[in-house]
């Protein structure tokens, strides 16, 4: 953990060596990743075969070993206790709800001289959605990937998911049920993320993939851009929590620990303006963790990549957040309005003493999947608008062409394009 | 030119492959736009001079090398000619007002759980534009760059654009002046994506960078996609042209060309249900295109990448349009409304006889930067989206914590991360 105050003679290079720090995964995964899916590319199901022995000690051999059939999941939802359906259930209504008002409205109008403009929202016909296996495997997550894809209209929504040494995990069957996936294959891995960009025999090739995933994983979906549609580079997680001295420092360390123990490459950052109680919250970080099951990974993201700030004044805090433009920034402060007008670049904000950052990763309705790595300067969270995309459309009768073209003529004219000239001028003749 | 009917015993075939021929740059630029990246990165200005003198023959020394100022881009727009300064404000004007509707609303209510719950946009910090030099310096393209940023809100608009030998395009500069552009550096390629991405002494860097350009610019972009926003992985331009036999042929013929003349890589398809009127706009294409200043490129992109599809009725255009993706499609047949209805996946669509590609490169309004190589199945056109970014927040009091939290409590216990679990009970205790 480093401990820092706005004083620090070097302060400012010291906060910059934590902006600057991505935690990105390095480049040699590259070369491992382009090579995969070169393969995967022209040698589809068997390499899936191969890899998924290899890494996963599952052989994909009948149907059953290939994919897991809607009746299983919905199974497996009903054999889930009651409290636990009803969560699911709960975070599944309050996520459609949040998502179906983010969906966009088409245009179709005609201005004043006679052109009729608009645009157009559809829906991408078929998306995947990556869920990891193993201690990421996340209900919430399938969840806050495929009810964004579905309130869009996508028609085929196909998860991968490694299931290793054969493996499922109940709760992600179960979220699948409730969220309505169609396809669900086990497999994982850059591979699988090839599957799903290109094509194989047994997957179809889908439009748009997203879902988080490992270093491989996250390569492959950055490579594929393009070939698809994906929703985001992520890299780990990461809280800032901006606080004043009349915090619980026992529900601050929470929400910091909270994020620490997603990941040891997570990174929580807390800025407040009173020393005494950020020694505080690192006290109680020390005794929480200690008596976490996740305590091993908490210990070393926090150790790793925390980061204390002590400033003059909370309004000091603003400029810091904007340069670290985090995915979760909390405000728990008495007055949160003026951090909350200032922030520009944030993934998330949650705003007062009563909204830690982990009811945004369950059940207050908007997208857990949101940028890191201060991507938050250009990028947002998942949302319905991922999963859709818009045509314009232009419509002229002569008398429109004859008010606007004449324009057209002359610039395409100065930028030496005859044929494009021709292609109006013939039209006003 | 390839010339297929619906009706061939091979025709499936046949139009699979002019499908899955994306035209695209060759992996071989990819390892040397890595390494030109990298260069850049940690040696800053000292490489964009290197590569200036070597690509462009042009010295960066003195800040005249270096850039062009405002009162230069505002003595070229005043130098312009009359009609042509009209024709590049109507074009402004016309992209700005279709542009302005876009602008996104923010939300912010409380459910009926007392939650509140929202979203705000706000615009990136600073865009960068990447303007062609040589054949592709078009104003219209900075238009169509700049004004949705400026639209958006974008404080800080850097233009980078080669100047080989020190020449530059009064026009652009003019476009630069209209659209109020706030630094043009006088640098390109790779190397010019790359300053605008980390930062050199010279050029701050930005958020996020879009503009069209030749292979290395265009994998320049596809590579540091994450460490800045980006608009799009462009490839050559495409129409397609679903013509019935009523047109007059000479007007398809140059609309047609009207794409061929960008790109020896850009492609024409035309569809139609009628053979003989086939042969007419193949025969008007020849003699025109013998008569175009840009006659080697125009006749180079139609015998290399050409297309004409010849179906039983245009219903059936509508299953090959949504496979072709297009990013133009234009519809001149009687009653465009079925085919309009049908089309699911296009960049734009030109309805009607009187609606050539043309007006769409210039002066309609909707932008002309638009998904290519099958790619609007899953991306639109640029737009104001482009240079914004969506926080979502939320807030609880304690009441509102109680009423959600116990769900969030359980699913964070089921995934297994007691931090999570434990930030919200301590706030119910």
């Amino acid at each position: 953990m480093r401990s820092l105050s706005i004083n620090d003679a070097d302060f400012a290079q010291k906060f910059r060596r934590i902006v600057e720090d991505r935690r990105e995964s390095g480049s040699d995964v590259a070369g491992q990743v382009a090579s995969i899916l070169r393969d995967v590319r022209s040698r589809g199901d068997d390499v899936l075969v191969e890899l998924t022995q290899r890494f996963d000690q599952h052989t994909l051999s009948s149907d059953s070993d290939w994919s897991i059939t809607p009746g299983e999941c919905k199974a497996a939802f009903d054999g889930l206790d009651t409290g636990l359906r009803d969560a699911l259930q709960l975070a599944a209504d309050r996520i459609r709800t949040y998502h179906e008002a983010q969906l966009p409205e088409d245009r179709d109008y005609t201005d004043d001289a006679g052109v009729r403009l608009g645009a157009r929202w559809q829906a991408v016909d078929a998306a995947g959605l990556y869920v990891p296996g193993g201690r990421a495997a996340y209900p919430s997550s399938l969840l806050m990937n495929a009810i964004p894809a579905k309130v869009a209209g996508v028609k085929r929504l196909a998860v991968v998911t490694p299931t290793p040494k054969g493996a499922v995990n109940p709760l992600v069957l179960a979220a699948a049920h409730i969220a309505g996936i169609d396809e669900i294959w086990r497999v994982g891995g850059a591979h699988a993320v090839g599957a799903l960009a290109y094509g194989t025999g047994r997957i179809k090739r889908v439009d748009v993939i997203t879902g988080p995933g490992n270093a491989f994983v996250a390569e492959a979906k950055r490579q594929l851009f393009g070939v698809v549609g994906i929703d985001m580079v992520a890299g780990p997680s990461e809280i800032l929590v901006i606080a004043d001295g009349n915090n619980d420092p026992d529900w601050i360390a929470a929400d910091l620990l909270s994020q620490a123990e997603h990941d040891p490459s997570a990174q929580s950052i807390l800025i407040t303006d009173d020393e005494a109680f950020s020694r505080q919250v690192e006290d109680r970080i020390d005794v929480q963790s200690s008596m976490l099951a996740t305590k091993s990974v908490a210990q070393k993201s926090w150790q790793d990549h925390g980061v204390i700030i002590v400033v003059d004044e909370l309004a000091q805090s603003i400029a810091l957040a904007n340069e670290l433009a985090a995915e979760h920034v909390e405000l728990a402060v008495e007055d949160p309005s003026p951090l909350f007008d200032g922030i520009r670049h944030a993934g998330s904000i949650f705003i007062g003493r009563h909204a830690p950052e982990a009811v945004g990763d369950y059940v207050a309705g908007p997208n857990h999947v949101l940028p890191t790595g201060r991507r938050a300067r250009f990028s947002s969270g998942l949302s319905v608008l991922d999963f859709m995309k818009r045509s314009s459309f232009i419509e002229l009768d002569e008398a429109a062409l004859r008010a606007i073209g004449p324009a057209a003529i002359s610039l395409a004219e100065a930028e030496g394009l005859p044929a494009h000239a021709k292609s109006i001028e013939s039209r006003l003749k």
